[in-house]
């Protein structure tokens, strides 16, 4: 599997942690962001969108950092991160969904602002993250893991820009559950870190 | 397996349309959304999100419209409307995830600001609209359906908020292979519209 990367993306970050954590070899091709290359070919013909991160396994050439866990996770790990019983996969869909949507708008939005000068509304967007935080922040205080009772991809999808939070002003210190559970990850077998965190 | 919604909604309607679809008995639970039914007890202990659907089946319940469809899908089709081998899985999660990001942020944003009054920035969810409906266009002209080579929950979960965009300004004349893919979702076995489609 081959892996278009960028360091500093919280998005490519989760793939090279759960490839971490299950072991799996996965070249990585740093792709030069700065000028860029994302919007061009070859890498617009990989992805029409025109994002990171973008995985390319042969004839499986996928996008979106949420459907390349379920889809490492499908493939190699069985149903360890990613269980496929119906209550299962969606209490981890729902987090998944969570990473792509109020995550995003949220903490990340709030980090692109701050840290790479994105013209956005910092003000939502801190707002978004501290509602999300709130949540997660209550959820997690009866829970070790987000969807089920083990780690999943749900957990390593929406961990990175949480932790990455305090580079858009968003701190984790009011929420101390949310915090632990990072710590938690932090201490998986073969767990990787990035760069701010 | 209860539902609790609202007939304007997109996102309860694509689990109505599933379940339709399936042949599957709903009791459906109109939310008195106006009065702000959704964030008062008792349905903001079910979702503290606050949104509908909410899906209540007994020991599993659930938010987000896009999960539903997976635990529906998984509980009640086998593989038919949700394939999990690694491939399949994770193209129908890929757009699982448009439906959540892009077309939430485009097509759905903007009628949410022309029909019911939403202080959003319009222009910009237009944009992202037709950013999402050109690539969705090219992406069908080659294709019937939008993740694999049958219909899938990718598809239930996609249509109605681009569909509907015409009450948001973003008809889709500019946009004949989705056009046709909606026609062509329209005709399935069982279909049901709801208000606006």
């Amino acid at each position: 599997m081959k892996l278009y990367d960028l360091d500093v993306s919280g998005n490519c970050y989760k793939v090279r942690l759960l490839c971490a954590l299950l072991d799996v070899p996965v070249e990585l091709i740093s792709v030069d962001f700065l000028a860029g290359a994302h919007k061009r070919s070859p890498l617009i013909d990989l992805n029409v969108f025109g994002q990171l991160p973008v995985l390319d396994d042969g004839e499986v050439i996928l996008r979106d950092s949420q459907a390349i866990l379920v889809y490492i996770a499908r493939k190699v790990g069985s149903e360890a991160w990613l269980p496929t019983d119906a209550p299962s996969l969606a209490l981890v869909t729902q987090w998944l969904m969570v990473a792509e949507n109020e995550i995003a708008r949220g903490p990340n939005d709030a980090r692109l602002h701050d840290k790479f000068g994105y013209k956005l509304d910092v003000v939502k967007a801190r707002e978004n993250a501290r509602r999300i935080l709130t949540i997660m922040d209550e959820h997690l205080e009866t829970r070790e893991w987000l969807a089920i009772d083990r780690p999943t991809v749900a957990d390593i999808a929406c961990m990175p820009y949480v932790a990455l939070g305090w580079e858009g002003g968003v701190p984790l210190d009011p929420y101390p559950a949310v915090a632990a559970w990072v710590e938690r990850i932090k201490k998986l077998p073969r767990f990787i870190p990035m760069p701010g965190l």
